[in-house]
């Protein structure tokens, strides 16, 4: 496990993704912007930006030993030549939520919404890399950051879709949903 | 429970608590300083500091709802007028420590270590805040902070002596012990 690492990621008129779309899905959205740069470490941004989010990667908070195994020996990195699709997920769950004890947040998670199993069915097609940015005093809690080939848009919708039908989504109180191609 | 609150300890010339001793219980310790000061939030910093060291407070990791119950009902808050000692004790654990998984984890900090179950014994006696500086790409990844009264010194030392004899403190790799008296 690689020490946390501080990621940006700016909306504007540079970087390797353009952005296709915004849709805000729950409450406010983000404005609009031509391309996406993701910003790892100390990386020094170019250019001006239209929004920037600030998030970090960090330990596992719910997954536990057997389904973290199952996902290290399914799951796929970052960066895949053929991955040249990639969505931005930025949420923030209601104060409900964070005022929830470890195990209610768990039970809420997995053993109702099924979050980490719905996930392991999409590897290792669709990458994914979550940051956190609660304690960031970020506007959201989280930010997490997928790629996949074209040929995996319509599992990935399907992905989101029942992720979004479940009870842990009633404590969603704000997502946005950004869609990207890769054009460098 | 509040948003995440940004805290940073300045060790200087400044601040309420004049710093009585700096201990490294394990690794390298801080560098000597006078005085301390607790700022919160947007607060500026007044005068210099020989060092500064950040966290955030946040969601609990690892206590259950029962738990949680048990500590709200006993535990009492910062600022008492008669609690004119305060301890402050960054915390950085092992890389192994944070590859584990969270059940792993819990099982360590708990089940084996009753990490919390202690804690518990010494309240209301001992106030504690818990900031987090992990993915803040802080030195330490908590700071805990903790106010008695003179008279419960010896009770913060013998808890301080249960938690470190406990299997979790095999994951600590750098611990500093930073003690306080109120004079302003």
């Amino acid at each position: 496990m690689p020490p946390p690492l501080m990621v940006q990621f700016r909306g504007g008129e540079s970087g390797p993704w353009r952005i296709e779309r915004i849709l805000p899905v729950i409450g406010e959205s983000l404005p609009p912007a031509a391309r996406l740069a993701m910003l790892e470490g100390a990386a020094t941004p170019a250019g001006a930006a239209r929004w920037t989010l600030r998030a970090s990667t960090g330990n596992m908070r719910y997954t536990e030993r057997r389904e973290a195994d199952s996902l290290v020996a399914r799951q796929a990195g970052l960066s895949r030549p053929e991955a040249r699709r990639a969505a931005l997920i930025p949420i923030r769950k209601s104060e409900a939520w964070w005022a929830l004890a470890q195990d209610e947040r768990r039970a809420i998670l997995e053993e109702q919404s099924r979050h980490i199993a719905i996930g392991m069915e999409y590897l290792p097609a669709i990458a994914r890399r979550l940051h956190h940015g609660r304690e960031l005093g970020e506007p959201f809690d989280f930010l997490t950051w997928f790629e996949f080939a074209p040929e995996h848009e319509a599992a990935f919708e399907e992905m989101l879709l029942r992720l979004r039908a479940s009870a842990e989504w009633g404590f969603v109180e704000r997502e946005v949903d950004v869609r990207l191609i890769r054009e460098g």
